[in-house]
């Protein structure tokens, strides 16, 4: 896997189309400011890299969390490090009904209006009053990338997984930054739904919108 | 909602990509044969009818049973009768992660090869060595509709549903018989990937092929 276009391209930019691009399928997780995360797990706890991620800097942490929701409970929900300035929780639609939360379709980080949650850690509980989305899928890019595929950010794309329950996902997000590298996040119940198994998938872009 | 697509169009043919089709998400279910209801529900038992399906004679029972995987149980399953000849299950890949099980994609009543689960009743279990499947997403189409789409039965096509989790299902398979009703059936992964509430939604073909 090569960690960007223009080892591709050689300096020329690429038709996006003819990119396989990676394709991430996020699980449910928690991201957690620094204050719930000495809330839960104690006083000077911080978070220990259990997996690096592909997205520069980011981890799946050794630690987990109960989710709890006015129907349900769901354990073992991992946190992914390092701390933001806001908690967040990502649910797949399958997980909202198992807890009893409608929440809505949403990027990381636009959390108004959304609706709360309970944690539990084995230090202690957080009771959020917001931070509960289910995430917008998107296409994480470097602004290199970016400038090779002809995107840009906020740009809405349709993208095509092959395999036996092959698909396009129209509506996806293209989110451009320098911390980010190519590879397209979806959640759980649209991994499954393309038939994307553990060893993951590649995408390729079949329309770009404005 | 019409019964077909006759009424429609005046009896002429319609492009098939200006219809819009009904979509029905199926949670997991369990269809029955006649031995298998007795030993779960007790000797003479029937299935009795909580709702009726849109597929003509189908109903939701209001029996349910447990379902106990490997990994798993998951509770409150939904018999779905008339009984048939052979027992069947129909999961989603989410339901399979939590039983522990590794479901082929099927069509309904092609079960060789898949494996088995263990049901559990108010009267008693049955253990299946076989009959687990994850169902293929598909078409029902009466003859009649079949011809005045211009589809055949076993055609793959692809189908478009609007919404803001937009997409494009490809390699739906059609299936034509006298006692079916046009309705497109996906599973609640593919559903929830689509963002398709419990008020349902409409399709459009997209494309059509061999």
């Amino acid at each position: 896997m090569s960690s960007g276009i223009g080892s591709h391209a050689g300096g020329t930019a690429l038709p996006a189309r003819d990119v396989e691009i990676p394709v991430a399928v996020s699980a449910r997780h928690v991201h957690l400011s620094a204050r719930s995360v000495e809330a839960l797990f104690g006083p000077g706890a911080n978070l220990r890299v259990h997996t690096m991620l592909r997205q520069p800097g980011q981890f799946a942490a050794e630690q987990t969390v109960t989710l709890i929701g006015p129907k349900g409970r769901i354990e073992h929900v991992r946190v992914v490090g390092p701390p933001r300035s806001q908690d967040q929780v990502e649910l797949s639609r399958s997980d909202e009904l198992v807890l009893g939360i409608d929440a809505p379709l949403r990027e990381s980080g636009h959390l108004d209006g959304t609706p709360g949650i309970t944690l539990e850690g084995p230090a202690g509980g957080v009771t959020l009053d917001h931070g509960v989305v289910c995430s917008l899928r998107h296409l994480h890019l470097s602004p290199a990338d970016a400038v090779a595929l002809g995107l840009h950010d906020q740009q809405r794309i349709s993208i095509h997984v092959a395999g036996e329950r092959a698909l396009t996902f129209d509506d996806l997000v293209v989110r451009v930054a320098p911390d980010y590298r190519m590879e397209v996040h979806l959640d759980t119940d649209e991994g499954n739904a393309a038939g994307i198994g553990p060893q993951g998938a590649f995408a390729r872009i079949v329309k770009a919108g404005g």
